[in-house]
Formats: structure tokens, sequence, C-alpha cells
């Protein structure tokens, strides 16, 4: 296998785009596709400083390396989520990162927000544990930003992960959900931050592969409450379905956002508004976060 | 397991009912899924006689005997597709029921109405061998229903049938093909038939146990060119994740009837013609079953 574009010995080889690239090109073709997902999606204008959430994996380390590649003021963001060891190292590897490249990493803790950490959550309530701690993160994702002063955070999501949540809810015509699948969803309220997804016309097995070729330490074991989660069962079909036929979870995706989303926005669109106990935004009185930090509060006396 | 009408020892259970039945209340379940089918989409009334597409499995003759059962007049109709001994055995099948339950059988042959049968339209023309069926089948069906006085063509496809093929079309987000599923596609032109599926809220396993216990003689092989055809690659994924979690593919189906379907019904309809080479009815001048023919004749002159 030749490189595409110099003719020497592939490192990869990108089925689905019909492709392959020694690592120099492959990270210029990954490069570019970031630059394409920003482009097209405007994300960000070359100006604005972007907040990256940072979980220690290898996405979205690869996410905010390339970010500070092409110029990007940035900062870090993680999230301690209080899952024993396996946040300790991933803290770990997000502040060597930050350091190692003089960038600044804020850390803020589910546990002083919640009051407990994610397995205690996980115990007191009957949420899966994925539901309740994307929704713990999407929450203090936002108040980071509008904390520190950022109008967009970016996440590391990659094409697979978009598939597979797009899987899921077309599996259930979740049509709340559907309009939502998109790599950026734009700010529709003064106290909500722009979300952007830049990597997600990138596989996982691409990011791995530019992690790897640039050198990035990364926490490489999963949560370990991912196991058995849904969405892994459903990476496991689309990857099955990608193997029959390259390109399938692509064209999955991309003819989402294409050809049916339009389909799903909903004439009116949502009205936010302030939540009535920590003013971050809701479509209730009372936002999910607060109320589950109610329920986890009543149940887990500390 | 006891059957949940009459406490008898249960011969099938239904997971994704959460159910399970005795054979003769099996049977009763499945009459009321077809009278349901067809009283919810207004697919017959009482007094109209039914032309039955059956191919001899298990799926049509089930559907034919529910019918026949049910009260309704109906006649089979039966596509000669030329397959080599399995067109031969399935015909007999047909030939078989419908002279025990003294009913009329149609057949039509695809190689007096194409010039050739399946495997010869197979060779010579580049679409995959079921597509091509498919076209034919479609065209024939209609056309019998027209020659023999029939407003409505039932045909056997089951949940499973169903399930697979919107699986198909939302993978490539088909979005020509989304607002055409559908268990009832009304008549919106003089000559084209009305087109139902009274078996789609009965799984592949309900439709096999329901001939099985009526005594109903199938042919079991699948045709020879179905093999490695993409709509089995589908189910095999749809059973994978019924397995893992019963209901599934009727949730798949039914949330797509309910909440998607309607966002893509396009507001302007498709405008029918009737074709100018055969008269029957057709979105361009000439329709694709004549299409097809052509190409066939051109390329295997006879």
């Amino acid at each position: 296998m030749k490189c595409r574009k110099c003719g020497d010995t592939a490192a990869l080889e990108l089925r689905r785009h019909n492709a392959a690239f020694c690592s120099p090109h492959f990270i210029e073709f990954f490069r570019k596709q970031v630059r394409e997902a920003i482009r097209q999606h405007r994300m960000v204008t070359t100006e604005e400083p972007i907040l990256v959430a940072v979980s220690g994996g290898k996405d979205s380390l690869a996410l905010w390396d390339v970010l500070i590649e092409e110029g990007y003021a940035t900062a870090g963001l993680y999230l301690d989520l209080g899952i024993f060891d396996y946040s300790v190292e991933s803290r770990a590897k997000c502040e060597a990162f930050a350091s190692a490249r003089g960038q600044r990493l804020i850390v803020e803790r589910v546990e002083e927000a919640m009051g407990a950490p994610i397995p205690v959550v996980q115990k007191v309530t009957r949420r899966p544990t994925c539901s309740a701690c994307g929704l713990s993160k999407r929450y203090l994702m936002n108040r980071a930003a509008l904390a520190h002063g950022y109008a967009v955070v970016a996440t590391g999501h990659n094409l697979d992960d978009e598939a597979a949540t797009l899987f899921g809810s077309v599996m259930h015509w979740q049509t709340d959900a559907l309009p939502r699948q998109s790599p950026m969803l734009p700010s529709t309220h003064p106290k909500l931050a722009r979300r952007v997804k830049p990597l997600y016309r990138l596989s996982e097995r691409e990011t791995a592969a530019y992690a790897f070729l640039r050198g990035i330490d990364y926490i490489v074991e999963e949560c370990p409450f991912a196991r058995g989660a849904t969405s892994l069962a459903h990476k496991e079909v689309l990857n099955r379905l990608e193997e029959a036929s390259p390109g399938a979870k692509h064209n999955f995706l991309f003819g989402f956002l294409e050809k049916a989303r339009p389909a799903f926005e909903r004439a009116e669109g949502v009205t936010l508004v302030e939540c009535a106990s920590c003013g971050q935004v809701t479509t209730g009185t009372i936002c999910a976060f607060c109320k589950l930090a109610d329920h986890v509060k009543r149940a887990a006396p500390s």
C-alpha cells in the first residue's frame, strides 16, 4: 500500500475513503478534516478562544492537540467524575498534556457540584449510569464555559460516537433527540454556550492513529461503568456493517445530517429559561441537574 | 410457561409481548393481530375481494389462510420467477394449498412478461438480483390485479421483513423510499391497485408457528438468489438487537410509522402517468419494468 499523496509506504489505509496515507500525510489529512468540519458548520471563528472538554482519552486529547496546532487559543476543561482510579489516572493524563504544551487546564469536580461522585449517583438513582453522567457533564461544561468566559465548548465526539448515538435515537425514533444530533449546536440563549464536535468526520480508529502518531499519552481503559452500555452494543453493530460495507457509518451519519435531520427540526423552537435553583438554562422550572442533585442529597445525606 | 388466556401449558412464548399462548390461543392471537392491522389501516372492506400474492412460503400462505378463515373472498396470485427447482416446488405448494381450500390460483410467468426468467435477467443486468425481481413482482402484481378486477393486493410481508427494509432505507436515508414504507399503500391512480401487508404486526417466528400449527405445507428453502442479500444481513442485525432487547424490532418499525414517517411525506405527491409502452402506471415516460425487459431483450435475443 502506497500513500495517496507521496507514494511512500502507507501507514494507514482508510477503506471508506478508498485511500492510504504515510504518517505525515495522514496527520495532514486528519487536520484537514477538522478544518473542514469547522468551516462547514461555522463552529468557531479564528479569534474565538475555545474551551476543550477533555477526558484524558484519545479523542479529546487528539482534538485539543489539533486545535492548538491550528493556532486556536484554548483551555482544557477536565470534569472529575470521581470514578475511582479511572478518574485519578485520566486527570493525570490531562494535566501532563496541558503542562507539556503550556496550556491552562480547568478542573471541575462532579462531587462538589452534585454532592456526590458518579459511583454514588449511580447507586442512589435509577437512571442508567451513562445517562446521569452525561447530564452532569453537559451541565458542568456549560457552567464552566460561562464562568470562564468561553462562548464555545468543543468535545471529542468522533464519527463512531455520533453514528452510535444516532443509531440509538433512530432505533427508538426519539424525535426530540434527532434534531439535536448535530456537529454544531448553536447558542439559543445568552447563558448557553455553543457546542461543537470538530472530530465528527473522523473515525475512532483514525483518532487513535492520530494520537499515537503525535505521541499523545492518553488513558486507554474505558470508563468502568461503560461496560455493557447500549452505545457499545450499537457501535458493535455499526462496526459489523462497516466491515461488510466500508463507509456505512459515514453514509448513515452524513445522510442523516444532509437529508433527514431537516425533516425533524421543529417549526417552533424550544424556549429556554433560567433554572429557579441554579440559574443555568432549562426548559422547565428546575433544571435536570438540580433535580438529580436534590435526589442524590435526599437519598445519601452526607 | 402458561398460556396467558387459559392457563394451559403454553406452546409459544412471545417475549416482546411479555406473553405466552397455548396453540388455540396463539392462533386466536395471530388472527386478532391481522384483524387489528386491517382495521387500523383500513386495508380492505369486508365486501372487497382480495388478491393474495403467494410465493409458496410460510408468510404468504399463512396470510391466505387467515384471510380465508376471516371470511374474505380471495384468489391467490403466484408469480413464476423461473428460478429452477425453487420455482417448480413453490408453485406446487401454492397449487396444493389452493385446491385443498377450493380457491382460485392465478399464475403469471415472469418469462412471458419479461422475455426471460429471473436467472437470465440476473445475468444480463447489473442490478442486484433481488432488486430486478422485486421490481418485476410489483409490476406483475399490479397488472394481474387490474386484469382480474381486484382493487387490492395483499402480500405476506411480516414484521421482520418490514423492519429490515426500513433498516436498509434508514442506513442510507433513502428519503424517497421512507414515505413508501407503510403497511398500506393507497391507490393513487385508477390503474394502481392498493397494496396491503396484513402480517406486518407479526414476526417471522410467529408466521412460522402459525403455518405449522395450521398444518400448512410450505416451501422451507429460501430463494437461492437471496443468499448474501443485504436484507438478510440487516435481519441478522435486528435479530441480535431483538435478542438483547425484546421488542426492539417492533419499536423500530412502529415508532417509525407513528412518529417519523409523517416527517418524510412529501408535500407534493408524485404524479403517476401511463407508461407509453405497456400502459401501466409510472412516474416517467417508460416504466422501469419495460426498460428492464427491453434491456433483457437486447442483451439476450431469443
